[in-house]
């Protein structure tokens, strides 16, 4: 049994996601990070950085989404080639969300809705970043099925935030996203298994 | 041979500090971010996201800084644990510097010097999430000598982004970061290193 800490946020969905997808049982624990419940003692314990999610196996604990998705494509040979070109390529992909998707379409919700003033200059430097790795990976999308070719925790890490993050973004101007064609046709795809939809209702 | 894609910034860096601690042969092409050269096709073809560092390795193209850690250390069996808690220890690390520390760092130094206007909301922001960022590393420095016990790819990543980091972080207000002793031992043993030296050189 793994034990997940996690929050219905992107980051929190891909854990969800990649539990289902791979069939291991988990138990879900949610950590409200409306209510800080993120900075008491006994999450910290597990995430020192106070971010969900978090897992614990067997006793072992794991923060940060992109290490718990490669533990358990590892533990299971699941979604994560063993070595090779498509290994390299799903890292890549993976490393991409969690270098500049994430942190940038975090950051235009941050200043677009959260943050208590509105600041011209950061509300068009990561709309306008947001909307380059978009295009990036619309680019990528119209090459391949999947990022790494087959469906992998690259994808699984990509999808919440492409899924919440695309819509404010279509039509931003510049428009350099136009349809978005190939990120629209992976969207659906995704959004269609049947793992996917469990996992994005959690918790 | 190595075809190694980069610039003189800490995401070049833990490429080229890797490289020589792994002992192997590569050639360095300095793609010049100052002048734009990162939009060029031909580094584009390598490195679709624009972004150094990237390499080739025998045909095989790599980008994000991240990725290309990891595909080394698998490479040569080095600065990465085949498994167990060691292997998810480092690779959470990794990812608390490639999705915390590195972006976070690189806004507070946008915002800081290169934004055309000076943005207090913005400055403070992004000041206490590095301040709390670095906290956190030397919170966990206090427990282990390096990240995930041994020497790994985790300190590799942090490495050169915390000690460009860390100095116009200490005394900030509020001064979380005390005078991060831990951080500051780790710092050094890390910079006495003979490939830390070279590698901080490239290009």
């Amino acid at each position: 049994m793994i034990d997940l800490y996690t929050w219905s946020t992107p980051n929190g969905q891909k854990a969800s996601i990649m539990l289902e997808e791979t069939g291991l049982a988990y138990e879900v624990h949610p950590v409200n990070i409306g209510e800080d419940e993120q900075f008491e003692a006994e999450f910290v314990a597990v995430s020192p950085n106070s971010k969900i999610p978090a897992i614990v196996d067997d006793g072992l604990s794991i923060f940060e989404s992109g290490a718990i998705l490669i533990h358990l494509a590892e533990k299971t040979g699941q979604f994560l080639a063993a070595d090779g070109p498509a290994r390299a390529k799903a890292l890549e992909w993976l490393m991409f969300q969690m270098a500049g998707l994430g942190p940038m379409l975090g950051q235009t919700n941050h200043f677009l809705n959260t943050a208590p003033e509105k600041i011209p200059y950061a509300i068009e430097r990561f709309l306008a970043e947001s909307a380059r790795l978009l295009k990036v990976l619309d680019d990528r999308l119209a090459e391949v099925e999947y990022l790494a070719g087959d469906y992998s925790i690259a994808d699984i890490a990509c999808y919440p935030w492409t899924a919440v993050g695309l819509p404010p973004l279509k039509g931003a101007k510049p428009d350099v996203l136009g349809d978005a064609e190939h990120i629209t046709r992976w969207l659906a795809e995704i959004a269609s298994r049947e793992a996917v939809i469990k996992g994005m209702a959690v918790p």
